[in-house]
C-alpha cells in the first residue's frame, strides 16, 4: 500500500528487513532447540502431553515475523549488550507468550486458519473427529486450545528464569514481562468489549488505549525495553527506546487497520471485509462516524458487525472514511508518528547500527504490504 | 462420608481444621488488599478494566477454602520460617493461579455455579445480554473468561515478584510455580483427554498421572515446598514436606472421586451423577471396569459419559464398584496413603506443631464430607 507523505530511505528499510530476516533465523533455530528440550520432558509425562509440544511447535514454528524477540536483542544491542549467546535464548520468552495469545485469539475469534495452516484448537478438534466419533469434537478443540494456550505460557516464564542473566536483571525482566502480559490482557478486554458496542459508546480514546496496550506496549516499547533491562541500559536510554516504540507500534497499529480496508486482499490473507465483520472499532470507523453526517453515519452502523458484508458496502464504507477525511487523519497521523519515532533515535546515546535498523524498521512499518 | 480403618484422631483433625480457617481470615484479608490495589490500576486504564476486578473479585472472594496458599505458609513455618508479613502476601500467588485455572476450567465444563454463585463467563455473558442486545452473549462471556483468567495468572506470577524475600530465593520460588503450573497444564491435557476415551482405553496408571499432576503435585506437595524454599528449609526437610504432600495429595483424590459416587449430594452441591455424566475416569472406574465381569463391563460402559444418568444408574455403578471389590481397593489406597503420609513426617526434623496440624490435615482429608 502506497500512503503519502512518508519519508522513506529504501536501502535503509531494505537492509532492516534484511536484518530482521538475519534474527528471524537465528531465533527459530534456538526456538527448535527449545522444542526438543520440552518434548524430552513431555515423553517422561504421558505421550498425550508429547502431542502438546507437536502440535505447539507446528503451530509456532509454520510462520511468524519474530518482530518481538528480534526487537529484544535489538534493544539489548543498542544499548551495548555483547552476549547474543545469552539474550537470543531470553527473547524467546515473548515469543511463547505470543503463541499463547494467539492460541486464545483463535478461540475467541473462532480462526480456523492461522500463518497458512489449521488453527491449534482446530487441530485438536481433527484429532478428536479421528480418534473419538461420540463426544463433542468442538468443544473438546477449544479446551485443549484453552490449556496448551496456558502451558505455552508457562514456558514464556520459564525460559526468562532459566536465562543466563544474574538475579537482579532477571527478575527486572519478569516485572517488566508480566507488566506488558497484564497490559495485552486488559487491552483484550477492551477490544472484545468495543467489538461488541456501537459506535455510540466507543470513541478516538477509547481506541487508542486499546492501540497502547495491545500494540504499543506488547509489540515495540515492551520488548525494546526488555533488551535494555538485560544489557542494563541506563534510564535515558531506557525511555529513548521506549518513546520510540510507542510511536512506531501506534504508527505501526493505525496503518494496520488502513491496511485492513484498503489493502490487497491476496496479500493479506484474509477477506478486506473482515474488520468489518467483526465489528472491529478501527480509529477509521470511530473518526469517519464522528465527522460523518446522517447518512454516512447510519450507513457505518449498518456496515459495522453486519454479517457477509459485500463488496458494494466495502466500496462504500471506504468511500465515506475518505469524504469524512477520517481517512487522511489516520495517514497524517501514521506519518507524524513514524517520522517522531525515527527522530527520538540519538545515534550518540545508542548504537548507531540499530539507530539505522529502528529507523528502517519505522519506515517499513509505514510502507509494508502485510 | 464415613470411611473404615482410618486411625482419625479427633481432636487433633478438628484443631487443624481450625488451623486453617484462621490461615484462610489472614489469607483473605491479603487477597483483599490487593484487590484494592489492582483496582487503583485498572482505574487508569477503563472502566471495563476495573469491571474486570471486581467480577474476579467476587468470584475469588466468595468461597474457597484457601488449603493451597495455607499450605505455603505451613511449609514455610514447618521449616522455621518467622516472618508471617512477609510469606502471607507472597502465599497469595498460588490463589491467584487457583482462580485462574477454576475460571478455565468453568468454560471447559460449561458450568454455571462456582462457590455457590455464577461462574465467571457467565457473568460476562449476563452483562452482555443486558448491556449488547445484538451479538452472541455466550460466545462474548467465555471470551471474557479466557482472558480474565490470562489477566489472574499474571497477577500470580506478579505476586511472587514483588514478594519481600532475596532475590536467589524468590527466583527458585518462580521455578518452582511454573514448573507446578505447567504439570497442572499436563495434568487438564490428561484429564480432558481420558473424558473422552472409552474405558478400553484408560487404565489405573493414567488415572493415577493425573492424580499426581493435578493434586499431588499442584494441591499438596508443591504449596509445601514453596513454603520450604521461601524459609530455606534442608533438602531432607523439602524432601520430607513433599513425600507428606504426594501421598495425602493422592489419598485426596482418590477419596475425593469416593464422594464424588458415595458421597451426600447435598453437602457436595453437586448432583451425584455428574462425575458420570462427564465421563470421568476414576480410579473406581477403571478398576471396576478391570476386574468386572462381561455384563458388569457393558453396564459401566453404558452409564460412563452418558447423558442423563438416572438415580438407578447411579445405584447399578455404586453396587458394580462394590462388587467387583474395586471399592475396596480405592478405600485400601486412601487409608494406606493417609497414614503413610502421617508417618514421613518428623517432629525433630520440622516444627512439631505444623507436623501436627499437617497429620490433622491427612486426617480431614480422608474423613471430610465435602
Amino acid at each position: 500500500m502506497k500512503i503519502e507523505g512518508a519519508e522513506i530511505d529504501d536501502k535503509r528499510m531494505e537492509e532492516a528487513v534484511k536484518e530482521l530476516k538475519k534474527w528471524r533465523e537465528k531465533i527459530n533455530k534456538e526456538l527448535e532447540k527449545e522444542f526438543g528440550t520440552h518434548k524430552q520432558r513431555a515423553e517422561k509425562i504421558h505421550p498425550e502431553g508429547v502431542k502438546v509440544i507437536d502440535y505447539l511447535e507446528d503451530y509456532t514454528m509454520r510462520g511468524g515475523k519474530r518482530v518481538r524477540p528480534a526487537l529484544i536483542i535489538a534493544g539489548y544491542k543498542a544499548v551495548g549488550g555483547e552476549e547474543p549467546e545469552k539474550i537470543v535464548p531470553a527473547s524467546l520468552s515473548i515469543e511463547a507468550l505470543q503463541s499463547y495469545l494467539l492460541i486464545h485469539d483463535d478461540i475467541m475469534d473462532e480462526d480456523e486458519l492461522r500463518r497458512g495452516d489449521t488453527t491449534l484448537h482446530k487441530m485438536y478438534e481433527e484429532y478428536h473427529e479421528k480418534e473419538f466419533p461420540d463426544g463433542r469434537a468442538e468443544r473438546f478443540g477449544e479446551n485443549m486450545g484453552i490449556i496448551v494456550g496456558d502451558i505455552a505460557n508457562s514456558f514464556a516464564v520459564a525460559q526468562l528464569i532459566k536465562s543466563d542473566f544474574d538475579c537482579e536483571i532477571k527478575m527486572k525482566a519478569l516485572e517488566k514481562f508480566e507488566q506488558i502480559h497484564r497490559h495485552t490482557g486488559y487491552g483484550q478486554v477492551l477490544d472484545v468489549t468495543f467489538n461488541e458496542k456501537g459506535l455510540d459508546d466507543v470513541d478516538e480514546e477509547d481506541v487508542l488505549t486499546v492501540h497502547y496496550l495491545k500494540t504499543s506496549q506488547y509489540t515495540m516499547a515492551g520488548p525494546l525495553e526488555l533488551g535494555t533491562i538485560f544489557a542494563e541500559g541506563s534510564e535515558e536510554q531506557r525511555k529513548m527506546l521506549k518513546e520510540y516504540g510507542e510511536k512506531a507500534g501506534k504508527a505501526f497499529q493505525v496503518y494496520d487497520d488502513m491496511l485492513g480496508l484498503y489493502g490487497d486482499e491476496e496479500k493479506l490473507g484474509k477477506p478486506i471485509g473482515s474488520d468489518l465483520e467483526e465489528g472491529k472499532k478501527t480509529l477509521l470507523m470511530v473518526k469517519a462516524y464522528e465527522n460523518g453526517n446522517e447518512e454516512q453515519r447510519k450507513k457505518l452502523k449498518e456496515t459495522l458487525g453486519k454479517k457477509d458484508v459485500t463488496e458494494e458496502e466495502v466500496r462504500e464504507v471506504r468511500r465515506i472514511v475518505k469524504e469524512t477525511g477520517s481517512y487522511e487523519y489516520s495517514r497524517e497521523m501514521t506519518v507524524k508518528l513514524a517520522e517522531e519515532a525515527k527522530d527520538v533515535l540519538d545515534e550518540e546515546k545508542l548504537d548507531p547500527k540499530i539507530v539505522k535498523f529502528l529507523r528502517g524498521l519505522a519506515d517499513y512499518i509505514v510502507t509494508r504490504e502485510v
